[in-house]
């Protein structure tokens, strides 16, 4: 059963009918652009093999939303079959591929965003879900919650029958690998901890997937789902399964997920301020994604991009790393797929 | 250490010394404001010993961070001063007071941010820790991380020497019974949980502590301490500790401290959405507090209230429940208490 506030009821009540803001004059256009993780991605550091199955995989994501929207399914059930695609392969830090714990282990977090109540769903430090992004649905529907963490979220998604299974489902040579490398490097650092997080390579703290999309109707909605930073300690929540920080979805401005060093997107909001921008100042999402990733985050020192939409079905991608694993559509449009810096 | 960001040096170089935004023209008075959870807070449900027993502690939550302040101190640690006396008392749904979980244990949660360069600390789900907004402190300054969380942000915790205890410090009576009713409650209810938990009484969702302040070089800041909401389960992560939606800071706008139905403040982002219209539509901290208590977060259903101060010391406290524990002083001027509606 949908969560059905009192509020929401009074709400559609006051105005009619449940409808998405700006839905009388959208065009029944869809568009959905999606990511997987922004960070030290060049030509150099990626075989030609390695390139096209990153390009398969993202364009073998874009159709599986594209499928749900063009039969006038939701953003919602979109943006998750999108996720889905990546959290199935071993290619992102997300569901299988997730990267390792300081302590070996692989700790997951997902959020989940539409914009027409502003409605939401997150989870932090999953250890035996499957599909997070699925289970950040759950919360968002079944729970009186917002957001669930650790055993208490696995409970809740034993409850709802999602498909579980043991840890070790997420191991992977490639992010055990990586782990070993970035304990080496914090270890033998003779600089404080922090001092050697800033200098380790991008790569270990990136690699988050995410999806935003418009439907038929003109609803947003925006997802991310991630495996976090490779050797984080300590319960370290990144900015991934925070509402504002990761993920944000209003329908009277736009939709957004963002993959990157995730303490800086948590301390500038980055999602929910770049929708701001476009709320409050009337700013394109094009031009508000750039002040915020060029202008407010660049400055701060913080890497990462974000993919945005809004209800036209405007997309913009912005990001200040070397690379972002990219891609979008419009309707029936292309899908449109690019890695590097280069491939603006 | 401080956490040497090193962004922050390049900036802080880029504009010739590390001085907060409008730290210029600070006219060096320094201000304060506390709440102590909002909710069915009326003449009714208080013995004139009970009201008289909250006034006399707000006092003295106010005069804790009055005495840093005037000293010189920075606003962070009046902020935590204020808010320590509050966590030792059992009268508010943090430290001492906290409310039970529907496992009948304790989960506090807490975050912090400064205004200048936006740094925050977060912990959540934690059982042992005796001042949650300390530990809190302890993640802005001394982890390269923004949240920790359950035993993860435990082990930091006894890594950094932070007064450790038994779950069962958070024990009391008066909370124990609130949690009997409140599952009793849901128990007998016909339908749905969630329609249950509409029903509840506001008493079980709110309760939560927090300070604004700005100090006497103008630096804003602002902290959140709570025990969570009553019978909650799953893990629940409420608005609390989650930068943006409980807890926002940014000298170039305002600083928030929020209380109220955790889930409506993170779908809403209300402490941030009140400084982003303080920012970006130039809106005064009473007017950007207007627009969201009474506006979005009431159209939404949503109830609960904040507490907002600005660089020149400007306060606005609106909430749109019966009462709000609150109160607040600027300079060496009398401490204004306030618990009822028509205390406006």
């Amino acid at each position: 059963m949908k969560k059905l506030y009192l509020s929401v009821l009074l709400t559609a009540a006051a105005f009619g009918s449940i409808t998405p803001a700006h839905a009388d004059d959208h065009n029944g256009d869809y568009a959905m652009a999606i990511h997987g993780g922004a960070g030290t991605i060049t030509r150099a550091n990626l075989t030609a093999e390695q390139e096209q199955a990153y390009k398969d995989k993202l364009t073998e994501a874009l159709e599986a939303g594209r499928k749900v929207l063009k039969e006038g399914g939701d953003s919602t059930t979109a943006v998750i079959a999108a996720i889905q695609v990546m959290e199935a392969s071993p290619l992102f830090n997300s569901g299988k591929g997730a990267v390792y714990t300081w302590n070996g282990e692989h700790e997951l977090d997902a959020s989940l965003m539409e914009g027409l109540n502003q409605n939401a769903g997150a989870v932090a430090g999953v250890k035996t879900v499957k599909s997070p992004i699925e289970l950040a649905r759950k919360v968002m529907e079944e729970s009186v919650h917002v957001m669930l963490s650790g055993e208490g979220a696995e409970q809740f998604s034993r409850q709802q029958g999602l498909e579980q299974l043991d840890n070790s489902y997420f191991n992977t040579e490639h992010r055990y690998q990586q782990l070993q490398k970035a304990k080496e490097t914090i270890n033998k650092s003779e600089q404080a901890e922090q001092q050697a997080w800033e200098y380790l390579d991008l790569d270990y703290k990136y690699g988050t997937v995410g999806a935003v999309a418009v439907d038929k109707n003109g609803l947003l909605s925006a997802g991310t789902s991630t495996g976090g930073m490779t050797a984080k300690r300590y319960g370290r929540i990144g900015d991934s399964p925070i509402i504002g920080a990761g993920t944000w979805a209003d329908n009277e401005s736009c939709a957004v997920s963002a993959t990157g060093h995730g303490e800086y997107f948590i301390r500038f909001h980055v999602a929910a301020d770049i929708c701001s921008r476009v709320k409050h100042q009337g700013l394109s999402v094009s031009e508000a994604g750039d002040e915020v990733i060029h202008g407010v985050l660049e400055q701060a020192g913080g890497t990462g991009g974000v993919i945005i939409i809004d209800a036209d079905g405007n997309i913009a991608m912005p990001f200040n790393t070397e690379g972002m694993y990219r891609g979008y559509f419009k309707g029936q449009g292309k899908a449109e797929i690019a890695i590097y810096n280069e491939d603006e």
